[in-house]
């Protein structure tokens, strides 16, 4: 019986691929993620988006900015998210991306560098420097702009935008710049307006003009990147409690939620950086050790917009099955799972998997059972939005902590049919929570306590299964 | 004069099904009834919805869960309140109600029967006696379980959905179930996830989700059902004031806001039960008595929707006459209401009657004056969620309290064109408030004081009436 | 140079007209004016609207009451304020408005002329005076009566309306009133409700309701009109604090804003009126001088609805050209400014022009830059309704306050490409603020100083533009 459980255990997954290959893990790996990577490419998925999703913005030698289609554009199950959008900034070492407002708020999340960002706001300016892991929310109207003050590192930066014009669209408006790119909007007033706002003469506006950069990045000198910089203050300092919540806060430097071996969980909310408040969001960072999963969870009533900043892995998510599903999974399930019954066929939940590397996009809906795997060779890093955050919970439905096990004990016997002692084996059979062991790490994990029995019978239990069903 | 005024007051109603028809009160009834049943039936009604607009989730021999339709889908009237949705469950005695979770908010209404609930909420259970009368909100994505705890009697629930996820749609997700009607979300993963979460081989899963049940609502064996009873709180008891706000509220308990012998109304908003704040809801419980009628009302900023739980008669409903509607209310004046002068037609509002049964759903949207009549045979009970609640008021428009009576005098006879005596006197000829006599039982006691005296010269007043026009 | 400076200074404006035309300054005003109109009646302009855009919903000769079609419907670039409506009252002297309620919160304010306001609310009647300036707020569902007590002046009122039913729709309810204009809802209940609602029979009913006006705007007798005034409280007096809120507050008792020789701008927040704070808006009223402007602005997170009430000029207000408009701009810009290298075809941003006059209504939404210039025969008066108005900033992006001037001198450099002195030189060159000399007054005002040398050579500096392009 202990064998032919190690044979179902490492079968399944294989079966469509090929009954006879050999079993070593990285074979199996392989003919895993190609599972997995055909699902993606069927571009069915309603809830994870990479690359081909973005559009680029700015894309030049000295950096680029590229945003994601709209939600309820990218897929009809995401209205509940329309007026949110994200975009992804990347530049160059001793950059400066010029000035500008948005008729969007922003969430800003410095994902990698070391720059510096100035913000006009209430008639001043406000400079900080920003680091890896600070968040800071810039607000609709206001006139910004950024440098990479490193000399060798990129500067990246993760920001979730909130429209507060026209629903779910977010346009830019640059101070300066002559064309394309970047193109000051003064140059589109009639020229008699512009000579009377700004008081001088026409031919000096057209040389003014002229002269302007045509690019948003800019290549600056070191000098000049380096006096901007000092002026920004550091988020640590700041004596004054009052003008505290502006500055940025830094979510690694607080303590993680949860945090073990497998991974560690950074939250903050409006209890940490109250200008998240009305933006009713919140931040966190996930790390997934390789090999680890984040535990199967459902968030109570937030969408949780989580972009991969780093490695890969693959995420699961549970949706209920439309109808018009029904027909293309009876199929699939026919092959992919022989297991299961013909009568068991037209199922309620569909699962969405995905593969996930540097710049997917996961959207997790209220309520949806979601599991996020880090392969086995990278950790799986995570930036999250939870958007719509008041009063959610993050819940898990597996490990220590399964919320499940709070059930009455009739409770489990009625609703799972057998003994709440059965209930409870595999309710609570898993002995972490939150990060846990993934399904390649349990395994390696398992076949180093049981001594690599499982070579042995593969023939004979696969004819055991089928004759089984 | 008497005397045609009183043909007048039974004819009118009757002319369009048959002239001669004896006035006897029956029959009287039955042709009324039969024009607003037609009325129903032509399916044009945009605010009162039966049988036919819900669908139903669950409809076993051991209850039944049904939902009304979207009310944008039941009428582009309704888009305002796009994300309510109704439901309405029905158990019988002796049965357990799996563990869900919705992607909704909602507040749950007991009309009738005992049972208990249990809310997996904030990382523990609470458990609750559910008494006739008694409100509970349940957060969106808390697990959550019902019984029916008595041995003969069906428990029925009726409850206000707000969707947290994609707006105007809920979807059930089960935590226990093989397939069908309940199937545990579980079996969704992936088997290698739901191994490694779970901690648990894949033939014991096999195993154990094969045992589960295929039923969302299953009978139980009494002892269980009375061992997750005992454990339920009652909502009276409860010494500890920060943990009572969760508990359920019971509306009948309260006194009434306004009661006399035609009728009653209990009233619970966020000042009575503060987990209502939120959701921007107020639950009221209506009972109009047999043959009377709750006085013309207007909510100024609410939606009420109201669910017919007992008993039956009619509601009207004043809406403004849109373009297309013109015509065809043209033809139909001309018939139904002779004594209107052709240059009256062309209205700016129109009518919608609808016969209530159990069952029923009526939305009286802000502004609409809405009447609602209970038949003479029964007492008409409703069930009334009222949205968007903040800082509406329920206005009177006929009654003691009629608001209209606090026009200045110049005004009255201004408006209506007459001595603002004569307007008082049809403004403030009614000396109930609330709740009135309704037009049958008008009719009786109007009767029974004049003494019968309009059996006689029905033919002669016909004719007055035709020749009058 | 500095002959060709104003020649070009004069030359533009006019080229695509008639080269040799004399330049004389009302030559001058009216070929841009008709420039401008050109294309306004284009009817391509998203964001000002003019009399074709309203639907009369009363135009007798006692009145009108005309409401600005849904935003939506003008423009899809306005789905942001969806949920507001716009309409304008006017009513001759002497007359009464019936009792009517609407499913919308509306802002009054009284833009000329002397009133009184009724309205029923939480049981009770507030009458209050209105004057010039008053800014009142009405309850959805409130029933509500006005009167215009001058015996020779208009009173003219502008409204902001925010439904509450059916999202972006108003409807009106009549207490009073025959039919067509208004008619009372009384009327569409069936004849037994009403005469059970009532108490009252129905050849009563039908003799009460024949008596109405078919008005919604009546001539009234003075003596009427004066015993409605006395009985209304002025703004200024009320000693009761706690009422006071539910007055009118007035606009123009304030001290302005901003203020100088060139214009006055009024504003009023829910500090003023605390009324507003619900509805998220904010209410002002702008005097620009003749031939002066409003500076170039942006609100940061507001919509500004603005309603021309009095004078004429024009707005320009600057948007992100879409990728549709980029030929069509591509030809316009040929001809127009010819000074503009072809390669700078292709704009990022578009001018939207449009005269103004009595009626227009402009919107400005968040992040645009907007400019308002008054005619020189006429101050430019407008009452603006700026909604979702909360934390928004009114920032100037020219004259003295410039925001721009806050940019750190390094980030001036980089984002200009030229010394931090010459853009300050540009930027800062407006020695006034909020109010500015507009264009023909800037010309003007420097011919005076400079005493007109411009006249001369004409002809040899267009042969010096035409050959320098």
């Amino acid at each position: 019986m202990k064998k032919t459980e190690l044979c179902l255990l490492l079968l399944f997954p294989l079966l469509t691929f090929s009954l006879l290959s050999s079993s070593t893990s990285s074979h199996h790996d392989q003919s895993y993620l190609r599972e997995k990577q055909e699902l993606q490419q069927g571009r069915n998925n309603p809830y994870v988006f990479g690359e081909e999703s973005f559009e680029y913005l700015v894309r030049s030698e000295h950096g680029k900015v590229k945003v994601l289609k709209s939600f309820p554009e990218l897929s009809p199950l995401l209205h509940g998210i329309a007026n949110y959008r994200i975009d992804y900034l990347e530049t160059e070492p001793l950059t400066f991306v010029v000035p500008t407002h948005l008729d969007a708020d922003s969430i800003i999340y410095v994902v990698e560098g070391e720059g510096a960002i100035a913000v006009l706001h209430e008639g001043s300016r406000e400079s900080h420097i920003l680091e890896k892991g600070d968040i800071i929310r810039v607000w609709a109207g206001s006139i910004t702009y950024l440098i990479n003050k490193s000399k060798n590192q990129k500067l990246k930066v993760a920001k979730l935008l909130q429209p507060v014009g026209n629903p779910g669209r977010v346009q830019a408006f640059y101070s300066a710049g002559r064309d394309q790119e970047a193109e000051s909007y003064y140059q589109s007033f009639s020229i008699e307006v512009l000579e009377a706002a700004l008081n001088t003469r026409r031919d000096r506006l057209h040389r003014f003009f002229a002269s302007q950069r045509s690019e948003a990045i800019i290549k600056a000198p070191e000098e000049k990147i380096r006096a901007i910089a000092q002026h920004s203050s550091r988020s640590e300092s700041g004596p004054w409690p009052f003008t505290r919540s502006k500055r940025p806060f830094n979510l690694l430097n607080k303590q993680p939620s949860y945090k073990n071996r497998r991974g560690q969980l950074y939250e903050a909310d409006n209890k940490d950086y109250d200008e998240l408040k009305d933006l009713n969001a919140k931040v966190s960072y996930t790390n997934i050790s390789r090999g680890s999963m984040l535990a199967p969870f459902i968030n109570t009533r937030a969408f949780k917009i989580a972009v991969v900043v780093k490695g890969s892995g693959y995420v699961e998510i549970i949706r209920p099955a439309e109808e018009k599903d029904l027909l293309k999974q009876r199929r699939e399930h026919k092959e992919a799972e022989p297991w299961r019954q013909p009568e068991e066929t037209g199922r309620r939940y569909t699962r969405v998997s995905s593969l996930l590397s540097e710049g997917s996009v996961i959207v997790s809906p209220p309520g949806h059972p979601t599991a996020i795997v880090a392969s086995k060779e990278q950790n799986l890093q995570l930036v999250c939005f939870e958007v719509r955050a008041e009063n959610n919970e993050l819940v898990f439905i597996a490990g220590k902590n399964n919320i499940l096990s709070e059930l009455q004990e009739e409770a489990k016997e009625l609703a799972f049919g057998v003994p709440a002692k059965m209930v409870d084996e595999v309710l609570r059979g898993q002995e972490e929570e939150v990060f846990l062991a993934g399904p390649r790490e349990r395994e390696r994990e398992t076949e180093r306590e049981e001594g690599g029995k499982h070579e042995k019978p593969l023939m004979e239990s696969i004819m055991q299964v089928v004759e089984g069903f």
